[in-house]
């Protein structure tokens, strides 16, 4: 590998870190035993892109080469040995401290992951189908929460937090317009950090789409 | 396109954009806000489909030709646009309009579903597999309700609502025999009529299944 | 088909009929009529192989195959009708003989399929592949569960009970450990049998993985 594909890797691999925590935050949080921390850890990291993976008709890239499942372990089992161990300082204000880890995690997740799927879309030939892209980046991005929010009963953050699935959009179109100019590594960089920024000031500034009946 | 494919396409539009309307009214009612209505809304009008086509093998044919997903999103945005502005007038009675709406778009996307999921199971294939494309069928039919209603975090409606997956599978079933007979278009016509008129009369006399424990 | 054949048949049926069977208590359970139970029922048999199936992407056997369908949905009507016809005799201790019931239904379903996710990854050429082989058995052996407890909305057996996929994990990895020095069969039957004594140990002794929070 060269340079460019260690920082790729580097970038895929905090990507995952980042969802894993948000998904071991959420197992915590409903007071799973570390199993149930572990499998929505894992689940909320690669569970995303294997529902990309199979409805591209390939075996799903973490099955074939699990790195990314052991270092979503290990990250799971760290934020549950973290929070175990230190729960007794937790005490005052852990539920401010964890909606701003929770949105840390989840911001940096999304963000990666809705650029990895327009990449993989990408490396499976579908370049010229911008609408395929941005669904599979999308898809990526949204859907290992999803799964995490689904599996563990709560109400899913897409559909109650501030412009989450609009920035992962934006995200994976801008993605798609830049990697078409400038190739992967800028494509990424720049499509995370955007989606992350909407992410922050959506949050900070309290963004919200119309709704009815409130 | 001649006119038997034209009027299959208008179909299914129909059926595309019934379904869309249910996704965004349950949304709507869950007090989600208008990003969160359009992505229920088109999930139910597609995720039945692209979950067939993933069990078939095949690119979701959503992902490929997004026109109907287009048409899921125009609708999810007018259903939330007509009751955003007209909510003043829908103070009164509303609940049993929304009753009536939800059983009529359901039933129709869920008749002309279960109908073009077996017709889609013969374009690949499998008409000599009468269980599979039954299963198709039923599937594409009740899939995007079943998607709808777990995204939401009601109770599925499938599993409460009168003779809900039985009138989709009558009707897959007839689908498939008219089909071997007499083509595609009185097939799809016969079969997705049938199924409506079974929800509705299931609807209007309270037919229910048995069950335990009432 | 030679005797060995017969046998492993044997053993799946005896799966299938134990997952369907726990679908169909869950659906009685939360008061779904007979239908509803059906569809739960069936879900929980084929759902965990028609999931690993999609992922290797293959047309899911259940369907090219429905005999195993057939048997889930004879298994799960049989429950409906036992409980329909003697629920006033089920008035006392139904809580406690409908706990042990469910874990053992539960239980013999969980090692089968956990052994049977194997075999079929092993049957697809990717018997060198540790990793994808555990992963397959696990997804086949808590999916169906997974998928059961989601569709019926209540809390996922898997994250709320003792042991559970851990020894799912551990069976699909003496199966494959065994099906290479030994083949097929005695993979099957040692590992299923490994994972109901862990379940019954699990649940006699009441162990219980750390958890925090309680």
């Amino acid at each position: 590998m060269d340079i460019q594909e260690w920082i790729i890797f580097a970038i895929e691999l905090i990507g995952t870190v980042a969802f894993s925590a948000s998904g071991a935050m959420v197992g915590i949080e409903c007071s799973m035993d570390i199993f149930g921390v572990i499998v929505l850890g894992v689940s909320t990291a690669v569970g995303g892109g294997m529902v990309r993976d199979v409805i591209l008709g390939k075996v799903p890239s973490a099955l074939l080469h699990p790195v990314y499942v052991i270092y979503a372990v290990l990250a799971a089992v760290l934020v549950f040995c973290i929070i175990y161990f230190r729960r007794k300082y937790l005490q005052d204000g852990f539920g401010e401290v964890y909606d701003k880890l929770m949105l840390a995690m989840d911001s940096v997740g999304l963000g990666i992951f809705s650029a990895m799927g327009v990449t993989k879309g990408i490396s499976c030939g579908y370049i010229d189908n911008t609408f395929l892209l941005v669904f599979l980046g999308t898809m990526t991005g949204v859907g290992g929460g999803l799964l995490r929010d689904t599996m563990a009963g709560v109400a899913p953050y897409i559909f109650v937090k501030h412009i989450y699935a609009c920035a992962s959009i934006a995200g994976a179109w801008i993605c798609v317009i830049i990697y078409r100019s400038y190739g992967e590594l800028p494509a990424m960089v720049v499509s995370s950090l955007i989606v992350m920024l909407i992410r922050f000031l959506a949050a900070h500034y309290r963004w919200n789409l119309p709704r009815i009946g409130e």
